[in-house]
């Protein structure tokens, strides 16, 4: 089938996150679901030791690095407990009471992770975007002169699911870099060099929800706080090569599968241009509606992964939501912190399924305005 | 199909974990993979805040209450990170400088659950099966004098997977009761009112790796550390009915399937019948060849979900393996930390597998006795 569009018996899925799936993605795991690799035994009962389980683990690290291009220097880890664990876990391994890290702040995410950083060590916000609901991310020029001498880390999220805002290009510090990029992991080139550690929930572009990808420089993790939980160390899931305990299989699997995708694809350079085509389309039918539409981000730092929106009139949002889900469109409701539209528009979202939403769009407002 | 029985292209699966599932739940996953309840979305891509997946959840829970017969007193909780991150998250919420717990030590396991308890209070071991390679768990006499008088609670691990070894019943003690039900969680009744929290990952009798089910008494909750991380407070949790983040939404579909499944077969009793008669074939090869076989576990405290043993001849082991190959049957190689034979035959493991591996012992003794 063509894979820009949506096998009859699925609809367009705009859900931010568990998120669509590529559907060869899913048609393999419903084979492997009974038996994988003629083994005899599904990929869901396979002991995490076992050969099987050996290959799954290995390919998913090999085209994992085959994908972002991660050299040797960076542990490539499937962890659990999604991107609010590592909201805990970075500080608690990195800071300290007389250590501080720079958290500039873009939304509920960021407003999380620095509430769990305050709890191991100091915090500095050099941009807090509350004040104007986040409609941005920082340039560097805000930065600038606002960032500590000698921080820790510099934490930042290059992608704001909620308020579909994402930071062009990293932010400029000399410290080290650490990376939130849950919900635009491997949607556009990741400079991994620049960053001593870069984490995603799987869940919006590369899997189901229950893993977390986590990109971490060796010689970074060494430099840990020890007495640590076990679990919470770095230091044993590299040694162990995410095998410290039972790893979360399935999902490592899945990602594994989307990982191989991705290179088929044509890998991240071309998934950045069909995303940005993707985006382009919806952000269009706001801007060429004369205001009926209005769109949430400023132009500059608008993603395009989470694309959010809302009617001028919200009395008609209600209207829309129902027309969409009359032409199979799913999961636009934008998130409960801020009403409004939000199309998530990840990865494996088919290009359709966002022409028929701009379509929808001009129709409506058409019909409305 | 004969539910005894095992499809023809699948094998016997004594893994120790992850481990075999019952083939009807797996079909079920196999076509909700693709579109679930007639939503145009799989199951994998379901937001977890969605209608679809309020039902998956709710039903988990209340199946799971129904299976248990647990009190609204407990939170049921679906978390992420297994036991291990149990082992430390328990001692981090509950114990402290000037408290102590009571953990008897009966395994791999609880070595590693004391080691993470020390990281944040006092520990007291009054049984530790280490100098006799773990063949027993403590009777109460054993415990009686030993334990301590105000201890914050008494830790244990009621199934020991590697040792093959269990608690017929929870040891007598006064301190709030945990337990580490992990290897054989409702393989037969438990006693919750007996504790004030009860954890298990998944992978072995409730579903896939990834999700740990965590039962816990809500009034000792509220007496947890304050200032944790968010994500190692159980209030949080149990706040928010276990989406306080995105939870691992396919594990805990599955563990709701395994526990309609579990009610289907008769529940809780019924499974305990059946598992008992399955490891006695077992049991009953080994204490029938005259020393051929050796177990491991002292009779009284034998587990009914792992039965170790080892060839008195340890150089026929390879053979032994390779003709339980030969009969499809797979996973018996024992724990790299016991090495020997380790049959894992849990919930979902059919009695004709149990069959047939106690026939080839038989015939195996017969052909090297």
């Amino acid at each position: 089938m063509n894979a820009n569009a949506v096998a009859t018996d699925r609809i367009y899925n705009f859900s931010a996150g568990p998120a669509v799936l590529p559907e060869s993605v899913i048609e393999q795991a419903q084979k492997d679901l009974w038996n994988i690799r003629d083994s005899g035994i599904g990929i869901l009962e396979h002991s995490h030791r076992g050969k099987v389980f050996d290959r799954v683990i290995e390919e998913a690290e090999a085209d994992c690095r085959k994908v972002g291009n991660i050299s040797d220097d960076y542990a490539v880890l499937f962890l659990q407990g999604g991107a609010s664990t590592q909201f805990g876990q970075i500080p608690m391994n990195f800071l300290g009471p007389d250590r501080i890290a720079d958290y500039p702040n873009t939304g509920e995410w960021t407003t999380k992770a620095i509430k769990d950083a305050k709890k191991f060590g100091k915090v500095n916000v050099p941009f807090d975007g509350a004040a104007e609901n986040f409609i941005r991310v920082p340039t560097d020029a805000d930065l600038e002169g606002k960032l500590s001498p000698n921080a820790r880390y510099f934490h930042y999220c290059s992608n704001n699911t909620i308020f579909g805002t994402r930071y062009p290009t990293p932010p400029r510090t000399d410290a080290p870099l650490i990376c939130d990029a849950s919900s635009e992991m491997f949607s556009r080139p990741i400079d991994t060099d620049r960053h001593v550690l870069i984490y995603a929930g799987a869940q919006k572009n590369l899997g189901p929800s229950g893993v977390t990808l986590v990109i971490i420089r060796r010689d970074f993790a060494e430099t840990a706080n020890s007495n640590l939980m076990e679990m919470m160390d770095y230091r044993n899931h590299i040694k162990n090569g995410s095998r410290y305990n039972t790893p979360p299989t399935f999902g490592i699997y899945i990602m594994g599968l989307v990982f191989k995708w991705i290179l088929e694809q044509g890998g991240l350079e071309s998934m950045e241009r069909r995303n940005a085509a993707k985006a382009q389309l919806i952000y269009d039918a706001i801007d060429e509606s004369d205001g009926f539409y209005v769109g949430h981000s400023q132009s500059w730092c608008r993603s395009h992964m989470n694309v959010t929106f809302r009617l001028k009139n919200p009395d008609l949002e209600g209207a829309f939501l129902k027309a969409a889900a009359e032409q199979r469109m799913d999961g636009l409701k934008g998130h409960r912190s801020t009403g409004g539209i939000r199309a998530s528009i990840y990865n494996a979202f088919p290009r359709a399924g966002c022409e028929t939403l701009a379509q929808l769009m001009r129709d409506f407002a058409n019909r409305h305005g």
